[in-house]
């Protein structure tokens, strides 16, 4: 009976999976777009132990989750790589790809333009939504963070880092997109670096910001589709210089 | 001696607003855009005497300030069509554009797309940033007002309404679109009704929102450039129906 019970459950998961993975088909409608189901992590901030229990492959070391900003002089002691919410982990930059997957089990997708479909909208804070893009020989990293700043407030922020060092990341533009329900929101910046910790990039506010009233509207069912496009940055504007 | 430094002050303030005419023009490069320098007002809603005393030629009455989403049964008789902050008036809508430009001085463009330069952006909240703009036909308002929700955590608000039905507002869509620093931000949606009240669409959020810290980003000495498009609605897209 319990086999059964199980079963039927996988059954219907799979059709909510498939259902889900339509609407965002159906949102997203260009041709060849992937879309990627993610479900959340809760946030390791509280539970440090978790991640370090994890690693076993790599030397680790207890330091302060980020080195906000730092200049890293010497390339082969690189601090905060793994970009993760307060993960203590170090590492060369080449291994982060292989600590995300293997560490944290974060999957990768090809392709240029991809549909990020992050479900459970409604757990609490602080919790994340994470997916690794390989695109244009390159792997990126799209965090989705549910963070408290104002106590009581939870707001949703979203942000793409190149897994690279901040002169690679400035060849490319990366734009997130949200569409339902007759509102369309656009973020295009470039990305930053993983070396610059995604911490410190959320608490600058310095990425896509969703209030809960704005993640609601373009949630459906508690799911939230998000277009991901990556392309190479054109010649700068005028208003760069501005 | 006084004359001079006036006359000195006066030319400065020319010079000073020429400059940011042209920096909002090279931002928005498009042909025959059309900039608008907005200075703030400092919301009515501590004091609504400033407002009732400038009614001179309109009647008046001293009502809530807003019917949230009330449907209006009699077409004579339309509560808050004065989408200001806290502005007691209330007529009928034919008279909402005269009454904005007599009684709050709210200036009025013509164009498809227009740049509304906001200044001051620094000044404490409450405080609203207001300009008509005369469009396909119609009269649309777009408010960007600074608000605190959270206590010490003032935000940015910007929205369109349609000085109209919300039926007719259905046939519409507005883009606000901040463009600085290699980064974009763009918000697509129909306008809402005057009828519906500007202060109900700012407190549910469903409008563009902007933390302090990426108005920073978006601004530049202290003022913000908001590109803005009015466009008839297409056909609504299959994701209207999810």
């Amino acid at each position: 009976m319990l086999f059964f019970t199980q079963c039927f459950g996988a059954v219907l998961d799979l059709i909510h999976l498939r259902f889900q993975h339509y609407k965002a088909k159906r949102v997203f409608s260009a041709a060849g777009q992937l879309v990627c189901v993610v479900n959340p992590t809760h946030s390791l901030k509280y539970a440090p132990t978790r991640c370090a229990a994890a690693q076993t492959s790599v030397e680790q070391s207890i330091l302060p989750p980020c080195h906000h900003h730092e200049a890293v002089h010497d390339p082969q002691l690189v601090p905060c790589t793994c970009p993760l919410f307060s993960c203590p982990w170090e590492g060369h930059l080449e291994v982060v790809v292989s600590h995300l997957r293997q560490t944290h089990r974060i999957n990768i997708l090809q392709g240029a333009e991809i549909v990020f479909l992050a479900t459970d909208m409604h757990l609490p804070a602080p919790t994340d939504w994470i997916i690794m893009h390989s695109c244009l020989g390159h792997q990126f990293l799209l965090v989705l963070r549910k963070q408290e700043k104002y106590e009581g407030h939870p707001q949703f922020f979203a942000t793409m880092m190149l897994i690279g060092t901040p002169t690679q990341a400035d060849n490319f533009t990366y734009r997130l997109e949200l569409n339902r329900n007759q509102r369309r929101l656009k973020w295009e910046a470039t990305p930053r670096s993983v070396l610059e910790c995604v911490d410190s990039v959320i608490s600058d506010g310095d990425c896509l910001v969703l209030n809960t009233s704005l993640a609601q509207l373009f949630s459906d069912n508690g799911s939230l589709a998000i277009g991901i496009a990556i392309t190479t940055s054109k010649v700068h504007n005028a208003e760069d210089e501005m």
